[in-house]
């Protein structure tokens, strides 16, 4: 994964709900920040392909279909690469 | 919530594969600890309802359909409780 364009793409893109550090400032949105990479990519993916319905999910069906499947794995990456709880 | 019921569930069902920690030990499932609440109950009832498929959403779909919605708010007030990274 290309850690620089995941980065790129989570401050951009990501960081608005999740946090820049991964830590979410709303509380029925998830932190990110430290979460399994192989997790990510999957929970992202399911997204994109409207698997994952219900709560606040037609928000990700949206943002992960702007994703392309590099772009998934480098922010997949990123968030994983960040201290969980944001420290 | 009631976070001893929440620790005896958490510890007897969740644990197998989110750790007793909170940690996953298996790189396709989510840590747990230090979760935002409000996101887990609405991730737990979005598997009992089974909005959630794609990738191993059929093991938690299973799972969720075991848990009362007091159980749920039990379990994700104790792993919210726990601390991010199992630290």
């Amino acid at each position: 994964a290309d850690m620089a364009a995941g980065k790129a793409k989570a401050t951009s893109v990501c960081a608005a709900c999740h946090g820049q550090n991964g830590v979410a400032q709303i509380p029925t949105y998830p932190n990110l920040a430290g979460q399994n990479e192989q997790y990510l990519v999957m929970a992202l993916k399911a997204y994109k392909n409207k698997q994952r319905t219900g709560g606040q999910a037609a928000i990700m069906q949206g943002q992960a279909a702007a994703l392309s499947d590099e772009d998934i794995a480098n922010v997949a990456a990123y968030f994983s690469s960040l201290p969980a709880g944001g420290k």
